[in-house]
């Protein structure tokens, strides 16, 4: 649990059974090297978008919080003082849309862990906000710091991974008026990527807010030039935000922050039954949100977010990774591109533990969300469960379903030494290329080398036990842990975290009634 | 194995435990709703063309075929006489591009069950010509009848399986000399999807295609224009086509039946290390067997495939759905098209057993196939351990995901219905949609329901055991066989085909030096 004595670089945490070892230098961005693939024609997009701005118009949204329909009554909304509903005229949507930028970078303490979020480019992020947590020996158990930090430092160590996307899993143990105080100094002291902040009142994202410019060693004035951090924020669908996700709009765009708005539209549930139906609505919530973000500050970076998917129709349990979700995800991605913002999908299963249900469905998301064009990729590694629980295995399964992504998205190269016509006339018919020159020189970094993928012949795999995907990652996530080494961080920069903290719960935190 | 007996419908082969039932109606094929995705540029796609003519005419193949160098000779290609080597001008094959089909019907005994091959078109076969097959009780056997026949009721009961790409696993209990009399005497009389037969020889594709005639009732004229069978055509890379291929390219194409050319060109080993290389050198391959089909019968059918992969370089050992293969799969696909010719592409694997690695090879390998645009789908259904075994649970598991795949490619819907507007009014902000009209008069089938995918919670999972996806793969395939019902056919067809296999058993069949 001192974490502020690792920061300062004391290894051997875990009884020094393994050696330390600094993470991997970032693995770069995968760019995407062909267009995304649209869902739907062009006149059918904009029979969405109408669909969208008529739900907007006639409809409506509840907007939970006075600030923010005091804010939209001044830039034109229709908002009557005894309701909580807020009518947008199409104009005033249709002009707010191109006001937020394409991309721009997210950065990081270490700047060599900024990322680009739009355009081309491709982040991933963790798994984030799961209230359990899993691995093998240890079952499935409520969030706690314990397991939160060595999530943070297993995520570390993983060069797929580019950005929390939030909470690893939530440290329940932590009282909630200050866990977001622990929650934040571990996650910007045990890691050097870039992060999120939770919205959940306007002195926890003031508070986010600070950390970070501290942990970046930076003043306001460039804090708010530099996008540090970013903000999920869920509307409360149908149509509907909630007020501690309408103030971390307004406290994130009034410093330039980031907001990732992501209706939580599950088709049949909190949407329409059918998939243009359910995106339709996750649009018009998507677009509110985008109105209040561009009123408050135009040009503030804001990211749309879709998250459509299906019920099981016999139950009501979510699904994930289903073909409905992968239409939606290619769909989601055109209307981002239509309004010129980059576009967050997810990496997301509905398996209750790591077997071929848990990768088909994680991979048909992954498909899904990049082939439709995404650029910030939440829970790219250790969601499960439909986000009720993160696994330690999973996380490392998915850092290698994610560098194999990254691997497919390089280009082919297509040089005359690619082509390797020599090699093929020095080997010629009924020949064999491994040790041509050709060969020789490109064989050890030629392909994608998996953590996980057991390439074995079968009598040596059952020879070693027959070891699954599943016992692998087990194995795999111990190593890593073992030879975690925090990243540094300037002695100075760790104090006046410190100290922050330690003022912050001394004020009380964020006080709260239980 | 009393199969003619089934076949005549005698029912509850299995002990009467289930309930038999005829094979549901086949699904529809799928058409690509999208362009398929570009692995390259025009302009690289055209050096690749360009490396590959150099290929044919500079260092040109090995035809291990007497016959089918003559045919190459006066139709232009350089051949010595004392050599086994073909030389292919440029101008010699270009001018056999274009002759073939884009698109053609493969036809089925049961007519309900014609393929479309090519254009948007996208056909499912199963596994094929595993050596092994495996299941959860019986672990991993040597390929036999019994299992052969299994995998055929269970493949023809499964509607996602549109064509049967070959024997699922190699019945090596039976003698090579009538092998395939039997085997094919099965495949036709215990399924009624079109089918595979080997190039192992001139009379065994001669036998297979007479099978084929007398299964489906037409005289020799009408199975001329009505393509009934397809061969698999494997060049021996690097550069060189045996004998029984080549002679299988010469009957399949005299008689107009369907020739698929696919060269096993694995990066790293008989091909180039990189994949532009691999892919020029399976080019070249696939494009010399075209040469001779279509000098053979101009406009006779003829696929080209791709199977190209990479190998782990620390083993050497085969690897499937990495994203070099997947790569490869996209590059194929360019190729195909810009040839105007179907796409052959594989659901691979290389896994040992159904575990999360066996899933996410096969769905990226899925993901590489469909943006590649593939027209037929090899190893669909049941393909582990880079072909090595067929397995019963990845069979249930496999038609699981291309029935998934289909309902991905199933447009969105985009009419008024669709967008749902009435729905969102009368559901409004913060209520639900699960009792409105729109979802009561759509639920049933609003959504595809896997036979597999387990979404009940944490809770009810665990308290039915913690099943994974094998275990359900396991239950459903067992279900599956004991409520199989044989598809009917005329008795004066099954006597003839049992005429036709009697007689040339009592020939000798395809007589055998052991």
């Amino acid at each position: 649990m001192d974490v502020s004595s690792e920061a300062r670089g004391r290894r051997g945490r875990r009884g020094g059974r393994g050696e330390a070892e600094p993470a991997p230098a970032q693995r770069p961005q995968p760019r995407l090297p062909f267009a995304p693939v649209p869902a739907v024609s062009e006149d059918e997009l904009e029979a969405i978008h109408a669909a969208s701005l008529t739900v907007l118009e006639e409809i409506g949204m509840d907007f939970l919080h006075a600030g923010a329909r005091q804010i939209l009554r001044e830039a034109g909304a229709e908002v009557s003082p005894d309701s909580e509903r807020v009518r947008f005229p199409r104009e005033l949507v249709e002009k707010q849309i191109g006001l937020a930028p394409r991309q721009f970078t997210l950065h990081a303490r270490n700047p060599a862990r900024n990322v680009t979020i739009g355009g081309d480019a491709v982040a991933f992020c963790s798994v984030a906000s799961a209230p359990n947590v899993a691995d093998r020996e240890g079952g499935r158990r409520p969030g706690n710091r314990a397991d939160y930090q060595n999530l943070i430092r297993l995520g570390h160590s993983l060069d797929a991974v580019h950005v929390w996307g939030g909470y690893p899993v939530e440290p329940a143990d932590i009282h909630p008026s200050v866990r977001h105080l622990d929650a934040l100094f571990d996650l910007l002291t045990l890691s050097d990527k870039p992060i999120h902040a939770y919205s959940l009142g306007r002195q926890r994202n003031l508070d986010a807010i600070e950390l970070t410019r501290i942990a970046r060693g930076v003043d306001d004035a460039t804090l708010e030039v530099e996008p540090s951090l970013f903000t999920i924020v869920n509307s409360s669908s149908p149509l509907r935000l909630d007020a501690p996700m309408l103030e971390g709009v307004i406290q994130m765009a009034k410093r330039n922050q980031v907001t990732v708005l992501t209706p939580f539209t599950l088709a049949g549930a909190m949407a329409p039954v059918t998939i243009a139906g359910a995106v339709a609505q996750q649009n018009a919530e998507a677009l509110a949100g985008l109105v209040l973000a561009q009123t408050v500050r135009p040009g503030s970076p804001f990211v749309y977010g879709g998250f459509t998917s299906n019920v099981d129709m016999k139950s009501g349990a979510p699904a994930f990774g289903t073909p409905e979700y992968m239409k939606a995800c290619l769909l989601g991605g055109q209307l981002a591109r239509r309004y010129g913002l980059p576009y967050r999908s997810s990496n997301a299963n509905a398996a209750n533990t790591l077997d071929a249900q848990a990768a088909y469905e994680s991979v048909f998301s992954l498909w899904g969300a990049i082939m439709g064009g995404v650029n910030l990729l939440m829970h790219g590694a250790g969601w499960m469960e439909g986000g009720l629980h993160a696994s330690f295995e999973k996380m490392v399964l998915d850092a290698d379903l994610l560098g194999m992504v990254a691997e497919f998205l390089r280009p082919v190269g297509v040089t005359p030494e690619d082509l390797a016509l020599d090699a093929m006339r020095e080997v010629g018919p009924g020949g064999h290329f491994f040790g041509c020159a050709h060969t020789q020189a490109r064989y050890r970094n030629a392909f994608f080398a998996p953590m996980i993928s057991d390439w074995r012949n079968y009598e040596t795999w059952r020879e070693a036990g027959s070891p699954t995907a599943y016992d692998t990652a087990n194995r795999l996530y111990r190593a890593k842990l073992d030879r975690y080494e925090a990243p540094p961080i300037d002695p100075s920069t760790l104090e006046e975290l410190e100290a922050f903290v330690a003022r912050r719960k001394a004020e009380g935190g964020v006080p709260t009634d239980f």
